[in-house]
């Protein structure tokens, strides 16, 4: 298995992690739109949101939602909202399901479904916005 | 109350449904990305994702997971892929959660998150769309 999401999941690959509760993990984008962008994932490798267990979506968009109220209320992120998505088998770059949560603002100048991205200037500040997202997840 | 997907669910607002499960109530986006863009809602009147209730979760993402797949399976639709999308607060049209999901295919010409939008050509052509997923979803 050489699927980098499976990859992340098993800690085999480095990730600045959010949560992981059972059902999904969660982790920072390395190329976000913006800081606090994350990606969630199914501990289980399945390809798209169809190919999820019926008994894997309850959990697993539990998992999304707290994301996402973390995105929204993080110390530091400063979000007035969010957006969650997932694109699928076009433009898909991982083939394993993966929810994208974004912190939004007004005028932020996001212009398309996933651009114009940038990289965090370094690990440190991916470290230091990972962990205001733990604590709003009290994690 | 005023919200317009709450007169949807309701059915005082016309609309060109595809699902009513209970926990949800799909219909045609009127200005869709591609033909087939559905709009999935809470049958309660939520603003986001954060404000649905924990065990309204599942029920909501199990109608979502069955739109997309229905999205990528319709007769006639020809979609290679779909993706789901909620956005909130900011450019959030109305005020009550809703998923998009959106058929795709390679090269589709789809430019930005939500852009550009063009209606159907008439009510016919929208209907008949609603039929073919309403087949898929075997409603």
């Amino acid at each position: 298995m050489d699927c980098v999401f499976c990859a992340v999941v098993a800690g085999r690959e480095p990730a600045h992690r959010v949560l992981d509760d059972g059902a999904a993990v969660a982790f920072l984008d390395r190329r976000p739109l913006f800081p606090g962008h994350v990606l969630v994932v199914p501990r289980a490798h399945h390809r798209t949101l169809a190919d999820l267990p019926a008994a894997e979506v309850g959990p697993f968009f539990l998992a999304v939602q707290r994301v996402a109220a973390a995105v929204e209320s993080a110390d530091g992120l400063g979000a007035a909202g969010s957006f969650v998505a997932a694109n699928n088998r076009i433009s898909q770059s991982v083939p394993h399901l993966h929810v994208h949560v974004v912190p939004r603002n007004p005028k932020d100048g996001l212009r398309g479904f996933f651009w114009p991205r940038r990289p965090y200037p370094d690990e440190a500040e991916a470290a230091a916005v990972a962990a205001r997202l733990r604590a709003a997840l009290g994690a």
